[in-house]
């Protein structure tokens, strides 16, 4: 494999590295290029996701579902079993292994969720000229498990977890225009500036990812989080679900302006 | 039953009319509320056609699903059974009924489907200067079955059928600007200007609905609709199925306004 760096990498490419065995987060891979969440589940848990996505948008806006048998598809032309960086295996709920490689979990009755991911809009928000405080500070965007229940499909149920992004309060608004424009990967807030209000009770203890820098005069603003489905596999227990680990995301073959509205 | 006007009915109040025998096209009816388009499907068929919304997003845009057992839910706090004007009830792809009641059709493994319709972005377009020429006409929108296939989903497949509406040259951009803020609601048009491109022959003989007139200067311009499933149903041919008939749709307790982006 030539070397390459991150930000200059294709998808395909980037695929090909970690399926040969690279683990890294992936924020700053095939930039322009849209990355996704990622929950397998067996076909006969996939219509109450599919549901459970249709009912809660905003933290599981679905892209794209590769059918059972299949491990690609129009939004991932290489290998879902492979080319994610690293994986989380559920079984009842419980994560059994954190692994570079599913192929010996795979069933053939296996449905795959792709969801949009904030990644999606953070280059906006730089354009935008506002600051991404976990790009600065080269860490995993900050997420928690919030009060805020997802509205509940069959069996499936859980909290809306959301990431958080400390923004400088003159530029608030400003980063709620860009990201309502992206509505496919989250869209805008889902709750500016009170925790507490959303049962978080510390910014410095992130249930997932890391805890940030947030400094004076910043507002702590918090988008709905695509780790959600995962939360709700752990609360729901189905027999078996494959996640990514968060911040290890799909690079897919979609681009980022696919999702932007108008 | 007060005496009232179309446009100052709202939705309880226009669904027990219906409910109680009154049969009518719904333009123009609670204006500000959405309507929607209606299918309904035994759970089996469920997934199948989930995926398929997901998957042809532009034409089958759902708003909300009403769980099998139930027949109501938050955006109709009614009778999904007898609150629309008329349905249209399929066997195995055939129409066998249009109706102002399906309580006698209806089973309990059910699944309700309620499906952005166009209605919600034509009073922007109103309000933005654009005609409506259906609405001038007092006619139903004109509606084509299309050359351009639906992504299939399991065992539901079938053309896109679009709504067409002609817009003065000069105007085309700004109907494009107004209908890509509503996403949800069958958003920009799918194709302006050439109808034979996507295998329409006669602008006159709609597949569905009503021919309008179309004047000099004018540029037929053609959006997603929400017949699609309908048009799926007929090929695909479930067990069982049953929609709204066209034109007479399913007023909600959702507004206009909750689909608009950013």
């Amino acid at each position: 494999m030539t070397p390459t760096t991150p930000a200059a990498t294709d998808p395909a490419t980037a695929r090909a590295l970690f399926r040969d065995g690279l683990v890294t987060p992936t924020a700053g891979w095939s930039p322009g290029w849209t990355q996704a969440n990622l929950l397998a589940l067996p076909r006969e848990d996939a219509y109450d996701f599919l549901l459970f996505a249709q009912r809660n948008p905003k933290p599981c806006p679905v892209l794209d579902v590769i059918d059972a048998g299949d491990v690609s598809g129009p939004l991932l032309r290489g290998d879902i079993r492979t080319d994610v960086p690293l994986y989380r295996v559920y079984e009842h709920g419980t994560m059994v292994a954190e692994t570079p490689d599913v192929t010996s979990w795979w069933r053939p009755d296996l449905v795959t969720f792709l969801i949009g991911c904030s990644f999606t809009f953070e280059a906006a928000l730089l354009d935008a000229g506002v600051p991404v405080r976990h790009i600065e500070q080269n860490r995993n965007v900050p997420m928690f498990r919030t009060s805020t229940r997802c509205r509940p499909a069959g069996r499936l149920t859980g909290p809306q977890v959301v990431s958080m992004r400390p923004i400088p309060a003159e530029l608030v608004a400003t980063a709620v225009r860009v990201t309502s424009r992206y509505p496919a990967v989250h869209g805008a807030p889902v709750h500016i500036g009170d925790p507490g209000a959303i049962g978080i009770n510390d910014l410095d203890t992130p249930d997932f990812g890391d805890a940030v820098d947030t400094r004076p005069g910043e507002i702590p603003v918090f988008w709905a989080c695509g780790v959600t489905p995962q939360a709700a596999v752990m609360e729901s227990r189905p027999p078996l679900a494959i996640g990514h680990a968060p911040g290890h995301m799909v690079i897919t073959d979609a681009r980022d302006t696919d999702y932007l509205v108008p």
